[in-house]
């Protein structure tokens, strides 16, 4: 079960070129590419001739001839010529799909509603001034075997922090300390305020810092999958909770996952910090840590997912922790109730 | 959906000996081995007992002894001795498929009907005077990850040669040149006459060739998957289009699909040619360079494949230079419909 | 199906510590792990909260966190801590598993009924003094990708040591010799006298013998899957067929086939003999000799399994030396209809 009229990472914008790209999305296979002006196409990657991926084929100028009986499709996805014959079948054409590239991704829209660029999340660290970019896995995604919806939950949980990220970010008690969590029309925010600790080591070693600080766990993820995960911190009694976070000193992770079936997915990340902005080496180790963090994540993932479908029926139970994501998985099931019925979300 | 009674290749002459080979076709085990006198036998390749592989077992004289409890069975198939018993129960019996040498090949029967002789294809040139063989693969078939009808239409399709042998056979278009499709009792014959051209350039480097010729492209799929591909050639204005392309400077490519299971097929094939025909180093050369071809054509096959498993109800459209292997596939539908209606064609 | 209300092999004790060994049998993820006492211990491999296999999880004394949110098992599987919240749900909870360790083997108990001792076999060999034993593999079970009961149905039988063990066990023919089946309410009891025969090569050779001997082939199988195979022999004319064949020169495989899924099991088994009980060295070439023979069983079952597989419906006949494997069927078929119709037996 996938959401269809929203947007989903489908790549890098460096990933995408004048070579294709062959990627599968909510089941379908996908064709990427760029014309000689640069402008990034999603085509079916299925001739509608006789089923070979046109990826296999080559890029001739803007179009792309498939390499089994060299039909050529232009980047609307219009067959323009059939070798051997004058005249275009009037259904010889593959499905595109609307790409917009904002903050260095491609997004791609993979249902039949009108594209609605109102739906891509507010990522603007990605490109200001006074920010520091650490790309996922270099600018490639992870690929992981489990559901989509398996990564909304880890990132709408911060139990697990102590548990899955005990040997990277530290495991500290932070449960005495309440957390927040607000349903909005299309996301799902959870904030926990966390006064007078010690910061995560893992970042702090990054900074001279001595003493404690207040810190925050702060995450939103709009549909279907996009999320911003807080974890800064300010010198003691310097921020209030309600204050503007992003003037203390601030490490957001930027994640989303993008279904490829309904058991793989991908996921697509970035650390955005406000310190250490021209510090190539901070980085460096930045996307090396963060890479480290998140394969501990898949690694819970895929092992969750290998019981699911190895004990189908098997029961379970929710605890207080669970608030977030359970009001994450109600909207996003009421949304795909919507879809289905055609009322698809204004 | 396999046809059932009809002749398929089995295996090479050579790959059959007092050694067991084990294969699958149309989804049922078989054991191929020799007699002492030499005399192929194919039996089903699973004891009627406890289902071990009889491929598993030993050859002993023109029998199979079963390596699990020693049941052993005469080459037709009839359990002779059961250790630890004196008789033998009425039905101790494996299946047997009729066997036809002919043409350096082993040809299996895996019908009920009667084995017809007269279905066997017409593959003279591989034991005529006067005509060189390239073995296909050294003679060892290539196997396929796609279904046999794949094949056929890859056969019965000229238009490819540019696009998915671009590298190898050459891409001259010859699209303005009109193909003929005959459609006969048991097979579909196609033929596209090219006059005035130049040879094609794998083929001419063989020979010490200037200037253009009148070259042919035919080829004729007899049922289930038998086709001859004539791709020869003529010193300009010698040879008529209705005449005997056999005097022309031949090159025929033999070639057909053996169904293993209803994804996945065997591919025997063999290059015959009425020049250079004492050259083993040519014969050598035509080994390699085919072997190069038919890896191409596995590999979009492979691919349709894929994309048809993983995408099964997509819609695809048809083109003019699919005439041919549309009747072919029609052909098939409507013998394997006779078939299941026990009306076995005469 | 599988019968439930017995015991099956789950570990050698030695496999079993303060390390997590997880394992599945009868289709349902087990872990295996020892308290700080040294009590062995079998959970649900699952967490009841999200699905995390425990065994992803750490030791804490006696109890499992787990590894995703901290939830803690008592070694009764009952939660006993929630991160985050003080009450624990009323239905946090896993399985717990009856283990037994009885003859350096930890058994554990897959039904609802109460676990019965009286049902483990009588192993005493294996602790006994005057006897030696070579641990099966090395104390680790034997993977097979096949059925369980494939395993009775060779143990139970005598023919296919002259086929399958050829280059082992060796081949003479003993079908003139008469097997012996008697049915017992929980197991298959067979046995055949041979008198006035060589020895078994690979077992004579440890010893300085000359001349024949009077040997046995006996075998019981008791419910579900626990075997004593008895191959002993003794000098010409010193024991009775009913005399106490212990006190020969006794060699007993005792072999347990435990199914993990419908299609794959482990093997465990000992061999024990009563004669070089100090020889390290002849323990030694028993246990790779064991390994030897084993793997020429489980490759013949595998085989058999994948043609189950690949021809569900393929008739079979039955010879004269089924007749033991054949009771075991039916014994264990009457017994799974008796379990599932709740009729356990006492």
């Amino acid at each position: 079960m996938f959401l269809r009229n929203y947007w989903y990472v489908a790549a890098w914008g460096s990933e995408v070129g004048r070579d294709f790209l062959a990627r599968t999305f909510l089941n379908e296979p996908v064709l990427l590419y760029r014309t000689e002006s640069g402008k990034a196409v999603a085509l079916e990657d299925r001739c509608c001739h006789r089923n070979l991926p046109l990826s296999m084929g080559r890029l001739e100028g803007e179009a792309v001839r498939c390499g089994y009986h060299g039909l050529k499709f232009d980047a609307q996805g219009r067959c323009i010529e059939v070798p051997g014959q004058a005249n275009i079948p009037p259904n010889a054409k593959v499905k595109t799909y609307p790409l917009v590239e904002k903050w260095e991704l491609v997004w791609i829209w993979m249902g039949d509603a009108e594209p609605d660029e109102s739906l891509l999340p507010q990522w603007q660290w990605m490109e200001q001034p006074g920010w520091a970019v650490a790309r996922g896995n270099d600018s490639k995604p992870l690929h992981m075997k489990c559901n989509w919806q398996l990564n909304n939950d880890n990132l709408l949980d911060l139990t697990h922090v102590r548990y899955v990220h005990a040997k990277t970010l530290g495991g500290s008690n932070l449960d005495r300390f309440p957390v927040k969590t607000e349903r909005r029309p299309h996301s799902i925010y959870m904030k926990r305020w966390i006064p007078d600790v010690a910061p995560i080591p893992l970042w702090a070693k990054y900074l001279d810092f001595k003493g404690n600080v207040d810190r925050w766990q702060v995450c939103e993820i709009e549909l279907p999958s996009h999320s911003v995960a807080d974890v800064g911190f300010a010198p003691l009694g310097t921020l209030q909770p309600d204050g503007n976070l992003d003037s203390g000193i601030a490490l957001k992770a930027l994640v989303t996952a993008t279904p490829e079936t309904e058991n793989t997915s991908f996921m697509f990340y970035a650390q955005v910090r406000n310190f250490g902005v021209d510090d190539a080496d901070m980085t460096r180790h930045f996307v090396e840590d963060g890479r480290a963090i998140f394969l501990e994540d898949i690694a819970v993932m895929e092992a969750q997912q290998r019981v699911r479908l190895a004990r189908p029926g098997a029961p379970t139970i929710d605890i207080h922790g669970d608030a977030p994501h359970l009001a994450m998985r109600r909207l996003v099931e009421r949304t795909m109730m919507e879809e289905q019925t055609e009322k698809v979300p204004s």
